[in-house]
């Protein structure tokens, strides 16, 4: 599988940690361009800790002294915060936002996902050299989350959206519904065999009952051992 | 806003950071429940650090010494796992569970997030005990994910599956965790009273029943239905 061409742009970083972090983050979602715009303290051992198995996408990493320069080849930017700004860009949402960057994608645009310093964010200026501003669906009132966890959700939604999520198949041999009702019968009958079941008024507790395993969708391998549970019964008390 | 109701359980954490860091994730998507199952070292400076504004969610975490402690009251429970197993159990992308969820919690149901240990992930028992395998959709070559930001997708991908539009919800009386393996022992003393099962190797056949009746969240009036055959079937045979 191709590594997905966005760029992730880390600018004014404080913790080393967030760095290695944000590394590993994109890498388990297939991405392996990240950039670093001013690091205060990189590189350091911090983060290739928390890299752990991204050392590579680390290594990798660029450094640039301005922003502008980081995202120049770039075509459209996306800046990512929680906080409204006084000019507002075009706002959209992190799943939004992945949708629109798979359609720029796919007409040859390069992109580049923008995140500020961890205190304060992207400033004003950043934000609005972007085209779009991402938005983090979040509680209100603990709306700053950590950088690296930012990342995460970023690269997790554009993952999504840029490929067809494949979820590896367990194919089971299911049990039809004729097979359910011979079932249903033997239970019904050794039910009434145990004295359980009224045999002049069955139909109230069997209801329950189909009720119950309708619920489940039950293996033949499954079956086998429920009809085995019944023949032991039906052994014992004859 | 009132917080959302899921309990996030940390199984055999190694890291403190990672508590820390667990618990502003799920505070920064309005969850407030951190339940840890014997953590290495904690409490501990690192994770108070990493909370980072989620100290008070720090603060309320409960610690337990087994993880069927921490999830006894519970009905539902959400395994988080990159790896396939041997007997799976139904398998849903982080997206596809958080909208189960939702449905769960409509009806009543408590609903408990489990996630194991840093570097092996949840125990196959762990995950046994599961109704059902959350699996994060990422780079199959790089799946293992920093623990705190598999919390962050999950917790995220709920944030928004919980916050849609409220449907009318119809509350049932469920059987909890606890009331289950009650069922189970008593299904196993009958199912080696009826000579159906080896006293001496239960295990293999008993997990196969217990990923049945996983698959199906039981009534208390359908639990004093299964209870009252197996009743029956004892007075019977004794």
């Amino acid at each position: 599988m191709n590594s997905h061409k966005v760029r992730f742009v880390l600018i004014n970083t404080t913790h080393p940690g967030n760095i290695g972090a944000s590394a590993r983050a994109i890498k388990n979602m297939n991405f392996d361009e990240l950039f670093l715009v001013s690091p205060r303290l990189y590189p350091h051992e911090e983060a290739n800790a928390r890299a752990s198995g991204a050392e590579d996408v680390l290594k990798q990493a660029r450094v640039f002294s301005s922003f502008q320069e980081a995202v120049r080849d770039c075509h459209l930017l996306f800046g990512t915060s929680s906080r409204q700004r006084a000019l507002p860009i075009p706002l959209l949402t992190a799943r939004q936002g992945a949708i629109r960057i798979n359609e720029a994608l796919r007409v040859g645009q390069k992109v580049a996902v923008l995140f500020g310093q961890e205190r304060i964010g992207l400033t004003n200026d950043e934000l609005s050299a972007c085209h779009y501003h991402l938005m983090i669906p979040c509680n209100p009132l603990f709306p700053s989350l950590n950088l690296a966890a930012a990342v995460q959700i970023i690269a997790y939604e554009l993952h999504l959206a840029l490929q067809d999520v494949e979820l590896p198949s367990s194919i089971s041999s299911w049990v039809n519904t004729k097979e359910m009702e011979a079932f249903y019968s033997y239970l019904q009958e050794t039910l009434i065999k145990l004295e359980f079941l009224n045999p002049r008024f069955p139909g109230h507790l069997m209801r329950k009952l189909r009720r119950l395993f309708n619920r489940i969708m039950i293996e033949e391998n499954e079956m086998n051992i429920l009809r085995g549970i019944l023949a032991a019964i039906r052994k014992k008390i004859e």
